[in-house]
């Protein structure tokens, strides 16, 4: 498959898509239309198809998609079709939070260790993961990273995330350069999904103590 | 301006833009090419030509932009050129987290608010907030929510916020039904981005027991 043409945009929709085939599922349900498909993650039945045409179509002309074969396929792509390991750097108020996130599992994903460079946090339990010393990350045979570090340990954490053999980084900091390494990271920084979150929001009827009622 | 036909993959980049240009104003750059633009963002230059023809424009070619002129631009398509006001619910280690979060003053915003459900949590200071009641929020006149509170209470919260006049929402919770309401939702799944990290990973080498050293 041609996995490398794929644009970002498409596979940036595709777990939006296995997050409401799993949810049918969960219903019972057992095929679905393009267009009932759609309406259900609120999204245009065009842009299933298309996405989903990259990978090589899937649905049945007149009936539709197989709920259950869908999601396989979707998971495939993906490469969750197997346990996928991760390791998380940074045991704050954020980095608790993500390792006690329910939501992983249906995924595929193990949080698998925890790392922090506190002394005091070494050996805390949260969950199921005690928190250890970064240092003992390459022994641990995990390519999956998630960076919850403040900024200023961010480039620091990165690097060594990529010492320690870390393939892909999920990055809730943006303060740091990734220079020209062969590495996917993805970040998430939570004030420019407020401004998205901005543009299709009038302007405030509350500005400046101007409120109108 | 045709707003309303912009695609939101197009409104999905200005902040990243935002954000970049914002950084080249700090090294006091006045001027840049789109093309050293796009390499300093890590994004296609026709990418970012296309995505602000959209809104008019901007460029002068041969001499690219004036960064500043283009942070104000951006700024105004996101409705960020004034403060914009957002409340928070639900503060577990996600809100702290966000509420202690420090990059978003530098797009205009302020965390003006924060409530809990919880008794124990009323009255206390993170930052300089204090969590409040949710039923105060209507008279605070703020219409950006942030919902970080567990699964199971995100209907109720959403129901609520609603009520109150909130007309955009920032979640970190996929666990409820917007309905038909007039009302932009943005959700940050943070399974969601891992799985989107494992597309572009191959898979692991640490299968099962059987790793290859």
């Amino acid at each position: 498959m041609r996995y490398n043409k794929i644009p970002d945009e498409a596979v940036r929709r595709l777990p939006t898509y296995l997050r409401g085939l799993l949810s049918l599922s969960e219903q019972e349900r057992k095929k679905i239309s393009s267009q009932r498909l759609a309406d259900f993650l609120g999204v245009n039945h065009w842009q299933i198809r298309k996405d989903l045409s990259y990978f090589g179509g899937f649905g049945t002309p007149g009936i539709g998609y197989d709920i259950e074969k869908l999601i396989r396929q979707i998971r495939k792509i993906l490469k969750l079709n197997m346990v996928r390991k991760a390791a998380l750097v940074g045991v704050g108020n954020l980095g608790s939070a993500v390792l006690r996130y329910p939501g992983f599992r249906i995924y595929g994903f193990e949080i698998a260790a925890a790392f922090d460079n506190n002394p005091k946090k070494i050996g805390r339990k949260i969950g199921h993961i005690t928190v250890a010393k970064l240092q003992t990350l390459q022994k641990r045979k995990i390519d999956l990273g998630i960076i919850t570090v403040p900024c200023e340990a961010a480039q620091e954490t990165f690097n060594k995330l990529i010492t320690a053999g870390i393939k892909g980084v999920l990055s809730f900091s943006p303060c740091y350069k990734t220079g020209r390494k062969k590495i996917k990271v993805i970040t998430i920084d939570i004030a420019m999904d407020l401004s998205r979150l901005s543009y299709y929001i009038p302007p405030s009827q509350f500005v400046a103590g101007q409120a109108l009622s």
